[in-house]
Formats: C-alpha cells, structure tokens, sequence
C-alpha cells in the first residue's frame, strides 16, 4: 500500500492538435517520471480532459516552481483549467450525519484502517446520537441543530466551521437535511452526496418507498456533487442491487444501505484522489 | 432438460389462515405430486398469491376434471383467481419487430435450441427488412406497414392476426411503435416489451441520449407488461449495465442492445412458466 | 421495521406426496398464520426441504407444545429433521477479528442500528487491537493469543468461552487463523467464515495476489460454514466486483474488503434468520 | 456510429522517462489528431503499454511512411513492440462452431447490423448443424469432422483454410473440440475461445455440473486466448450470473449461455479493436 510521494495533474482545455504532446514533453523535458495517465476528449463540446501522476522526486523542482513554469509555458497557451495536487498533503474532510449509523462507520473504518487516507477535521451532526462514537476516535464534534426558523444561521455556522477548520471536502453521510443555497454555492464543488436512488429515478423524499409503488426490479443508489438543485448535481458513481416482490420498503432500506455506504466511498476516493473532472453538469472520471 | 409433463397452478386470492393447507392437501388428497411451489403473502393488500407445479401422471383426472373439482371445492370458497397451464400444450408467441435484429435473432436461436419450447405462429413487423431472414426459419413473416393515416386500421388488422393465429402472448422485439389503446386493452396482460432504459428513468424515445444528457454511470432495460400509458405498465424484469465519461450514445445503444436481449428473454420466459402474477401495477415474479 | 413475533420452522426430509398439505395442515388446524414459506425439492437425492415462519400469537400453545405436538404427529411420521426457532429469543453471536477492521466495524454498525437484532456477548481476538473499540460499545473484548505452540489450548479456550457465554453462532470477521479440527468438530455448522475469494477458485493464503497473478477481471468473496478442510465447507453467500490490469494486489485487497462485508453480513443474516439448510457440502438458501 | 477513418497503434517497451512524450510528439509534429490514448505502466515488470487512435486524414503520409518514420525514429530507440491498424481495413473473422446455437447467432445478428464490423470469410464446424443458416447469410459453411483418429490432420486442414481465406482472428464459439498444439502455436495469440467457467474455477469438461457438486451461488464465463494448455490462456474477460439452490444443472446451461455469448462478443470486439495487449499470461484491456 506503500507508495512514493506524488503530484497529480488534472486539466481540461479546448481540443486541439498536440496537447498531450506538449504536456508530457514539459514533464518529460525535466526528467519527471509518470505514474499514471489518462486522457479523454468530449467530441461534443470539443473539450479535452487529462489527469497524470508524476513522481515527486523525480522533477529538479518544488511544486511552486512546477506550478509557475508550466502555468507560463503550458497552461496559458492552452487556455487550460488546470491544478496540481500533492499526495503529501492529506485533503480535509468534514464529514455531516444525521441519525444514521452505516455511511459514518463505514468512513471511520476506511479512516482508521488508512485506506481513505485523510484528515477529518470534525463532525458535523444535526443530532446528538453520534458524539460518544465519534469523539471516543479523537475526532472533535460538533452539534448544529438545524429547523424550520434558523435554516439560514445553521448553515452559515456549518460554512463558518468549515473554513475555520480548513475543509477541502464536505460528505454528506446520509446529512437528512437540505442545505441552503448559499451554502450549496459557496462550495460549489466541494460538497459529495449519496442519495438512496438511482437518479434521475426517485429525486426526493423517500426514495425506497417510491420504488416499492412503481415496483422497479433493482434499487440503486447515487453520489453525486450538491447543487442548490435537489438531486440534480453532477453524478461521480451509483450502483444498484437486485430486489424482489416480497421485499418490503424497510428490506430495501436495508438492502440499500450497503450500495450507498459503498457507492459513496467510491465516488469520495474519486473526488480525493483528483480523478472526477466536472463537465457542464455530468463528470468525467477517471478511475 | 427433458421433463415429465406437469400442470402450473397459478392464483390469488385474498390472506386467511389455511390458504397452503386447503391448496395443497386437496392436491395431496388426489396423489399430487408437487414439483416446485412459491407463496407469497402481500401484506399490504391483504392478497395471497401462489404457483404450484404438479406432477400430470401423478393425479388421477384430467385437467377438464382437475378443473372442475379444484374450482367447487378450493377456488371458490377462497374467492381465487386461478388459472392452471398445461406444459405439454405450448405457447404461441407472435413476435413484432421492426429493424433492428438483435432481439429477433436472441428469440429465434433459443426457440431453435428449443430453450424457448414455444410454437411461433407468425413474425408480424412495420418493415419488411427480415422477411427472408424469419421464413428461413420457416415462420411466416406478416408485413403490416404503419404510418400516421393507418394506425387505428393497422392494429386492427395485427389483432385480427393474433386471434386468427391463436395468440397467447405477443412480444414486441424492440418493435418502434406506439400500439393503439384499443389494442392494449383487448391484450391486457398478453403484450410484453422492452424498453431500452431502467425505468422510471427515461421514459419515451431515444432514452440512451437522455441517459447521456443526465450523464448517469450505469444504463440499463426493462422488461413490461404494455398498457395504454407508454412505458408505464407492471415492470417483470430489468438489468443494469456500467458505462462512462468515455461512452457515446452510439456506445450504449451498443452496449444496451446486450442487455435488452437478455431482459426480454428473461422477462418473456417468467411470463410464459406463469411466474408472472400482476398485482396492480407491479408484478409479483416467482422465479 | 417493526414485525409481530413468530416462529421460524426450518425441516427437511425425504420426498414423498403430500408434505406440504400435512406441515400446513396442522399449523392451520391450530388457527396458524403462516407469513412467509419456502419450499423446495432436491431431485438428484429425493429429499425436501422447507421454511415457513408461523405469526407466533395466531397459535393457542406456546412453542413446548408446538415442538411436542408437531413432532409426534408430523415430524416423526415423515422422518423429519427440524428446528424451530422463536424471534423473540435473540441469537448470540460471538464475534472474532484479528487486526482488520472492516467486518468488525460493519458488524457493529448494523448491530448498533439494530439491522442485526443480535446479542454479541463477545468478541474474541488474537490481537487487542480492538480492544477499547469493541468495549466502548459495552461489549466485552477477550484476547486469546494464538501462536505455534498453543493452538490447541487456545482454541479449547476459545470453545470454552463460546460455551460459557452460550454462544449460538461464530462469526469469523476475517479472523487469519485456522481453526483447530476439535473446534470445527465441535461448533459443526455453527461457524460462519468470509474468505476474501470466490471459491472455488483461489484457496487458502492470499488470494488476491493469486487473482493478480492469473490475471482475472473480477474478484470475490465467498461466506461458508467452516469445516475442517480448508476453504471446502458449505458455501452460504458469494459475490464478485470487477477489476482490470491497472489494479494492483493492494487494490484488490482494498476493493475485496467492501464485497468481503457485504457477502458476510448477507451470509450472517440468511444463517441467523434460520434460511440457510445444509445439505451434504451444499446450502439450500431461503432467501 | 459512424466515425472517420483512424489508425491503432498499440505498443509496449520497457518503461523509462519520457515515452508519451516522445510517441506523442512524434504523431503531433507531423499534424496528427489523437482521438483516443491509453497508457499502462506494469510496476512489476517495468514494462510500459500504450494504444492510441489517430485520425488517419490528420497525418500528411500514409500508413506505410508512417511506420517506417515512427519505426525509425521512437519505436527502434525505446525497443518497443508495436503495431498499427488501419480502421479502413476490415479485420478477417473465422468462425469455429459445434452444435449449439447461442454464441453463433448472437454473433451473426452483430455481424448483419455492423455492429461487428468485420468480414466473416467462412464458418467451420465439425458438423453440418448449420450449414442452411450459414449459408442463408452468404458465408461460406465448411464442415471439418474431427475424430480421434484424424484429429491432426483435421487441424492441419483448418489451419490451411484459415491461410488461404487470409484469416486474422478465429473465435472458437462454442467450439466443443480440443485443438491440436500445432494450431495453438501456429495461430497463437490468434484464436479467441470462451469458456463455460468464470476461470480459473471448473476447467475442463462440463463446468456447470461441476459448479452444481460445488455449491456455487454465482456461474461465470471466461473469454481467452487459447494456448495449448487447455483454459490456461490469457483471460480477456469474464462475467457471472446469479443461481441458487433451485437452479438444476441445465438451468445453468441455460444461465450460463447469456453470459457466454455477451462475454464472448465484448473479449472479441476488444481484440479486433486492438485494445488487448497480452503480457506473459495476463492481458491489458484498454476499454
């Protein structure tokens, strides 16, 4: 599981002749060795997408010098929308639950275990139910209730801890909550969902008792980015499991409790690992 | 995959204590031999629903008499619905298609192997793109053009054809047409289709583009019962397959197609074994 | 989630007419409300298998009664061997780990959610690397050394302490030791283990490196009942995830641990919901 | 569907600093489009892999300049193993089937649609089953009996017509014959089969009744070049499907034959697109 320290290069840009060329020749041009790489190019909008993996100490230079030379000789010429992340620096992950167990202790787990190698700088719950759990991990929690009247100061608080506490990514374990707009656009991006349907079927509320009534076959589940638009953002990862008659709305909750905790742990180690490039409202990922 | 000739009791009926007991020891009063039997208790509605194979040589009567004593004695006591099949008699199946082959190829090669054991009275399609193809099978091949000023005239003629031919079921093999109402009510619960998207979502045409559009990480089929309302009926069976960024529409119409064949098939043999019971708008499957 | 108390009746026997009528003949007679059944005949060896849970106060006895009554006047005429188990009377499972933390914590999250209604009087561990973990959800954490010399004496430790806390299932949640033949013997179809591959296929130490090795496109897990031979006991549950050439055995060993869970928790649930009957070195699996 | 004219290269070479540089500027320095690129650095082995599609009317010379430039100049100095294709250039399929239905006209109804866009230059089979359906879609039929006493020379003779109908790939589909060393080695790489087995479980003869003796809940099919050791080759891929209990040694047939023939036509058009680089026994499948 051991690996070297590396950068990792996501970018897109207007599709022309030459682009690889002229990325991986900057790269090679210094000695820079490449992990891994890959490329797409969207025939539709004519816009080309790329991610790579250099080895750190392979390259003569610190990322600042990396970052200033191929922005001037590489991006800028390509009108490129690029960034350049570091594998020593552990991305800050705030993690939102509400009552549910399964999505939280399936991320403690992967935290614990080192597989999601990440720092969290707290919890955020509109409950209380979790504190004792999460505390007793050496991970502070913090209580925000949320209802009808203080919507607005809530999620303000919850973007004021966020930015205190240097978040690079929010989760929304199984968050029952519908965040505010402002919040939603104030870290456009930034903030994964899972929801409990295979979207678009079943936006909303209650998404299992909805497909018990239309008495689909398999029920699935969707990590997506938040938009201010309810189930509507970028989708980064869903999968579905096989269901049947005599399943009642509550099996399926069951049943679908283990695609979510899995489909979200997907899609964040996407995200994390920089492989999710957002196109217009669908992704490219690069897995 | 030879077997002896068997009976297929399917029914419902509403829940009481004793529904099992009465079923199966009126078979067992009479030396039934019980080869494979499903329940299942619809706790919502109230309604019980079962499927039963019985041995044929293992019953003293025929079915005229089975018929007849199981309906005084059992059916309507318990105010069933019921119907009993009859394995040695096979199902005649009219399949409609229009130009698109892999679902009429998929049909023909297990009707071939005999997987299908069912007779294929006539091919029925709006395009005469595989005449030579289905009479090289010897089946006869009905050209029944429609278009805006014909359709109501159209189906009429495709009824006549199925009662002419004896129909039990017809199966439309990615068939590209909207069947007139008065078609899917004198059918009701005798048409199968395969729609090319896991509905609810993508209802209507071209769902592999509007699966594009949404950019959605698994695309799917599903296999129904037709009603007047497109897309609407008692699902039987659907599947899922994982596409990407990397997919076109072009690419999941191809990898759809594979997913569409085996759908239909399989929703098409539960249909034809009566493991298909409809509740309402959903379907219980004995599988 | 909430469900009336009942009896789970699980039985089989040689096949003969009239099984079904005479099981249900009798609850019916007694006024029994069956709420869900399953059947099922083994054709290859002639012998019948069941499962039919019985709404425990639609019954005038109490389940002493039940087991004298149905024993002598059905059980015991068609040769049946029988259980029947009472939801109301928790299983107690004991859990053993090691030093990997993904089943641990996802048994304990559905535990704590009550998913799993399940008693865990203990977790045992060769390691005390969960110790304060498990105990600070109140359950108490033994450590058992296991090494070269003390094997035996361990694992009669280990059946002692199974016995003493009236232990009703073992779980092995990715716990690397193998058992000793004398505990195998002795907790015979009580033992439940997740390897990390799909049997057949890769027995015995690290098998996903055996699967990098061979160069398959998916990988799985498989849960069965422990015997004596090695990774050869009754498979319960199995499932697969795919992968491709970029994968490394770490990779593999990372994606595993979700199918790893899922297929446990899955194979624990059929096993303690009395679903699963063995037959020979095979399950029948009610599901 | 419809795409421009385009040229495969696909390489490997042992992997040093540079190598997409040099490849890709290469092909950007004479004008070349790239439409799709893969890499794959083998961490274990050192070595490096690559596929990459260029739009043939973007490069100012044809095929044969571009190979000896690109040969001379970045193949020759990285010791590289390449090749490219020309998509004007329709790959040559021969076709080798026994008597079962599925894998044959499920490829056929590819083939009539152009999904797979390919000649077919002739079927062979060992028996003359079907010789009328073959020969209603214009492919020649030619039937090679094989027995134990002509076995060489049988082989000997296919070899010989796969020569002479200039053949690039063979698909066994199906094919119930084990064929002779010399033809595996003379046609290596060559020769694409699929077998009944999700390997390297169940090989050899009559997987499925094997996977019945061993309790299995899932069956599987694997797509692979054929070596001379039987089902030892290098996987291309591999897909299950679900049973259970109730499922009989031929209703795994049944099963089985859904995932066969989609297994078999996806390993398939992965070969014919170049996206299969075989690497001692294992393969990079650059979807």
């Amino acid at each position: 599981m051991h690996r070297d320290r590396f950068y990792t290069l996501s970018a897109s840009c207007p599709d022309q002749v030459g682009i690889i060329a002229r990325v991986t020749g900057f790269i090679a041009e210094h000695g820079g060795w490449i992990l891994e790489s890959s490329f797409h190019a969207d025939e539709v909008t004519g816009r080309y997408f790329m991610r790579i993996e250099i080895k750190a100490d392979s390259l003569p230079f610190l990322l600042a010098e990396f970052r200033e030379r191929f922005g001037r000789d590489v991006a800028e010429p390509l009108s490129m929308h690029w960034r350049i992340a570091d594998s020593a620096v552990k991305k800050r992950v705030v993690v939102m639950v509400s009552k549910q167990e399964h999505c939280l202790y399936d991320l403690l787990a992967r935290w614990q275990s080192k597989e999601l190698d990440i720092e969290i700088p707290c919890v955020i719950s509109n409950h209380d139910t979790f504190k004792g759990f999460v505390e007793w991990h050496g991970i502070p929690f913090i209580h925000v209730p949320v209802n009808k009247d203080n919507k607005a100061a809530a999620y303000a608080e919850i973007q004021r801890i966020f930015e205190d506490v240097r978040g690079d990514t929010m989760v929304l374990a199984r968050y029952m909550q519908i965040l505010s707009p402002e919040l939603c656009d104030a870290l456009a991006g930034k903030i994964i969902n899972i929801h409990h349907s295979f979207l678009p079927s079943f936006v909303g509320a209650k998404p299992y008792h909805q497909a018990y009534e239309r008495g689909v076959k398999l029920i699935g589940a969707t990590c997506h980015y938040v938009t201010s638009e309810l189930d509507q953002g970028p989708i980064v990862e869903q999968d579905v499991i096989r269901i049947d008659h005599s399943d009642s709305p509550d099996d399926m909750v069951r049943y679908g409790k283990d695609i979510e905790k899995t489909v979200l742990a997907r899609g964040l180690r996407y995200h994390l690992e920089d492989r999710v490039l957002v196109h217009g409202n669908k992704t490219i990922v690069f897995r």
